[in-house]
């Protein structure tokens, strides 16, 4: 099963708190003020050419963009291209 | 009887939660948070060109966008195809 | 005595729950749900070129778009076409 | 004295109850419902060529556009052609 | 000392009441549906050559537009152009 | 230290009460009415060509543009261009 | 570890208020009023041609802009190049 999103919109898979701390890089701590951000991955890009992301890229997003859901266990975000805040490399 | 969308709206069936789960797909789960999000099978789309998705197409909208009616037993959805969010395939 | 909408507007009247039923087909339900559409057939279109429905025609409309009033016992719609959801064929 | 309303807003007169009954014509009841729409009278127009009223026209207009005021004993509205809804013929 | 209005808008005296009525012109009733509207003069005007009135001209605004201050005893108004709604002649 | 504003934002120093007293120019009065503008002189303009003031220019600007803040014991003002009001000449 | 903005974002890391001191430079207060902005130093800037500051540059910020987040002990912030107010030389 797979989910395309639609015109300048990204699938991104929700990174969840433990594997952030595994991965050694950003440990966003569980004050409210960091409530503010989402790290995910992206999953799938929607059609629209001005999209700088691609798949496999960590991103960051802000906790009051997009739309999440569960997906067999996951926690998926669909989200516009232009409200992603940031890659990290 | 037919109902014709206009302009860029789309006319689709909402899917129960029964019918999800034997379709063995995606299990959107009860809770508050997946309340964000409807799945839905497109009936019939407008005279937009610039429409993404057709007829058969089953696709994830916010539980924000479009009204929502009834005919003849289904559950129906007017929304415009710029607030569909992906398309499952 | 004739009302002419201006612009993108047309004039419609609304169908009231008896005729709904009388004419066989759509059944909008008394539930809360339903409340969100209105249906009506089309008395007069404005001057604008871009509008897709004609004199005529059956529309479904949300409830929270344009604006009704009463006419010689009539209750009667004004409303954008834009705002006009679907065609009932 | 004359009041020469700017851009694309019309200067009406509002009619009122009493004299609408006595035209014969449009009797809006007294509901809240019917507190939607004013009937008014063109007096005066202002310079925008898109204007599709002129003086002398009956017309409705939502109660929540443009703003009303008494010169002379007379109701007057000060609205913005684009939210006349309709003529009346 | 001068004030020069910016960009779109105008400076403008706001007339009060004793100097409406003595005017022998329009009386502003006190009632609140008069509130909705201030009676001023133009003072002078900005550098927008689309502004449609010009110095001595008096002017109908809506009591919701514009910034109101007071200087060397007298009322005055800071609007936008687009903002007053007529002239009186 | 210098403080260069961006854009179309001008930075201005507030003028504080007393000062505007002794300059025997425009004194705003203490009522609540007159907290709706501030009068400030302009310190330095953004790389905008439109702006339409320059250094030293006296302003009026209404209280609720822009952004307040003190930089040794002087209080500034980062304000969009097109939010001031008027020069005072 | 590297974060890469965004379109027309840039990443900034906020100063804090002790470091602000020593800096012998602005010092903004603890009142209510001085809570209006934040100083930053620039640390990345997004792939828009517009951005009018670049890496290094200390910025005068709104409070209300941007998202705030911490990463290895580090205060950042994601904001959009536009909602920088000014430029500390």
């Amino acid at each position: 099963m797979k989910i395309r999103p639609l015109g300048n919109r990204i699938l991104a898979k929700t990174i969840k708190e433990e594997e952030r701390k595994t991965a050694g890089g950003i440990v966003l701590p569980e004050s409210a003020k960091s409530d503010k951000v989402v790290r995910a991955k992206v999953i799938a890009v929607g059609s629209d050419e001005k999209i700088e992301v691609k798949k496999g890229d960590e991103i960051i997003v802000s906790s009051f963009a997009g739309t999440e859901f569960k997906l067999e266990e996951e926690d998926l975000l669909l989200v516009k291209a232009t409200d992603i805040l940031a890659v990290i490399k």
